[in-house]
């Protein structure tokens, strides 16, 4: 019987990884090598000192991301090392080539200082269009993203706001086919690492610092959300949160319930799990309101099977595996944005760019049902339709 | 009339750069897509934490250099700026292509501490077979590459052994020409940078920390070298030297002489200027020895012209132009050293590996004349033929 993971290692031994080197420009004579290279290739290089912005017309700079990890929190395996994280950050560059078009090049970082880390992102900006952050461990990653937005080039931690977007998209389309009001709903979120802070905050439309949150007016937001921990639902009373679940806890769980996940998701509409196999029973989806909303995305185990989750009542269910529908997967945001990074020439990833991809992506199906709530990864141009409203929206 | 500079900056534009991404792994299905990334790619990061060595097998690892700067010496240009020294980083990636068969990233780094770019290039290491530092300026490139010896993969800063191996192979021949024995040859080298002492140290078979030199005598040296600065000849006397220069005089100029460049090439053999335009006059060269040999290196307009150098005696003539004969570039060396790494999973690139290059070299113009000192760098397999040199000898 064929087996994923032995298939995986197979094909990447043969293959050799994921990515190569292509040349543009050709080099088979003295005079090309003459303009490619020495003496010519002074005149580009004092054009760009005299205009650091010509360096995006004239070297790989203007269509080339990095995607940079420590190895941390790597897919469900954690921290297994900066090396061991490399086929995964290659296959996102390979990703964003196959679905954007986009050149990425994977860099894994063998230090975990948040320190560290900031600088050398920052020294390595001079090359890059843009900079996707991945799989580095909470709470680490906000204090790094945080320290990052100024250096001139977008920085993007995929894990929260690739996830966030495609979430958000997702939660749109399933509370169309409930036919519920987004803004009246009350979501309930298991799992209080990255992507469970970021989608918390996206669907509250907040954007927060480690010291406090802000609320965008402008942006359409549900009723709550009551993010869960380890220890339990976030409330401002705990005196055991991290900074950044502190300043969450500020502005979401309204009536500051405590207790444990089934506590909390009795008359919840909406469950989104962002945790680990299991967490979620039969009993808790029927204590939900009516038409509950089940995303089971933990990986490749879910919260609780999609079969399960039907047959206690859940009225949408969607997941992180491609053989169920409704797959909540980050390659359907990633390939999209950072080709709006390019062909926009963007220097920042807004909240506004967020809320604005997350409105294309779930336009893209005009008609959801239940089975039907996100577009397949495989669509035709999804990534250009996606960069092609963000940009629209932005003139 | 056609313009190298102008060419060239309307072929970078043309090109946007130099180099692309490619995939090498097809993500057409779900199928596909579950091999290449999740879920099986998590067994290829699984078996990488257990051994490290993996990456080599299933990554691009095992096929990929890092070409890093941080623009503080980039071609004749000087310190212009991480940004503007992208055009050659990229060119360096694009010649590592075309003529090692090796993939190649350029990064530029936007800090001129040498702490901060020892800490980020260790940081880099494990994504690279090996790293290529380049244009980084004396004495900080020697402190930089120094720390940088045993981080694992090889380190290999290239404006100093690139230089010194293709100088020196030029020399081996130039001294059959002429029929003078290699180890009896007096040189003068003019300008202390990096290329102009790891030069004079791979011509005295020195092996030299900020400390102090070795000499490795199982390597074949010249008789000696004066090495001269802008303040004249380098001698252990001069209270005013680096320490690089300081450890190198112990070993060189043995007999301690004192003066300027026409003081110094007073009945010298050889003279190689890696230094400026015009410093050598044709009376200096009218006091050398008989049967000079005169490498005028410096890049696009060299010490002494070529036309000037014959006819004021010299019996050799080599410089850095296409436009002449006896080019000496480095892209004679550094793809076939790189193909080397690669091929032979080097771990270090040690003197006894560059002196085995520079013979390889040498070895390929079996009979050298007065025009024809060093191959052409479009010699089918060069970079092939140096590699498996390189490795036939290391067995």
């Amino acid at each position: 019987m064929s087996d994923v993971y032995q298939d995986s290692v197979a094909l990447h031994k043969k293959f050799q990884g994921k990515i190569e080197i292509h040349s543009r420009m050709p080099v088979t004579s003295k005079a090309e090598l003459a303009l490619a290279y020495s003496p010519g290739v002074a005149e580009p290089c004092r054009v760009i000192q005299k205009d650091p912005e010509a360096a995006y017309d004239l070297t790989l700079k203007g269509r080339t991301v990095a995607v940079i990890s420590d190895g941390t929190a790597v897919l469900g395996l954690g921290d297994i090392g900066a090396v061991a994280g490399l086929p995964v950050m290659e296959g996102k560059a390979l990703l964003l080539k196959e679905f954007g078009g986009v050149d990425a090049i994977p860099l894994v970082l063998n230090t975990k200082d948040a320190g560290e880390i900031i600088k050398i992102v920052t020294a390595l900006s001079p090359t890059f269009a843009g900079i996707n952050l991945e799989d580095i461990s909470a709470p680490r990653c906000f204090e790094i993203e945080e320290a990052l937005q100024e250096i001139g080039i977008p920085v993007f931690h995929d894990d929260q706001h690739g996830t966030a977007i495609v979430v958000t998209a997702a939660l749109r389309n399933a509370a169309k086919v409930v036919g519920k009001r987004y803004e009246d709903l009350h979501v309930v979120i298991v799992g209080a690492g990255a992507a469970g802070l970021a989608v918390g905050k996206m669907l509250l439309g907040l954007e927060c610092t480690s010291a406090s949150c802000t609320r965008l007016v402008e942006i359409p937001a549900v009723a709550d959300v009551i993010l869960v921990d380890s220890k339990g639902a976030v409330a401002p009373q705990r005196t055991d949160l991290n900074s950044y679940k502190k300043a969450f806890s500020e502005f979401s769980n309204h009536a500051q319930k405590q207790g444990s996940l089934a506590d909390v998701m009795a008359g919840a509409d909406v469950v989104i799990g962002l945790s680990r196999p299991g967490l979620i029973t039969t009993e808790m989806i029927q204590s939900m309101a009516a038409q509950p909303m089940v995303f089971a995305l933990a990986n490749p185990t879910p919260e609780i099977m999609p079969e399960a989750a039907k047959a206690a009542g859940a009225a949408v269910v969607a997941t992180g595996r491609s053989d169920y529908p409704n797959q909540i997967n980050n390659v359907l945001v990633f390939p999209g944005i950072f080709r709006a990074v390019i062909d926009g020439r963007l220097r920042k990833i807004t909240m506004h760019m967020k809320l604005i991809a997350a409105e294309s992506l779930a336009a893209l199906v005009p008609e959801p049902t239940a089975e039907l709530i996100v577009p397949d990864p495989f669509m035709p141009g999804l990534a250009e339709k996606l960069s092609q409203s963000i940009l629209d929206q932005l003139k």
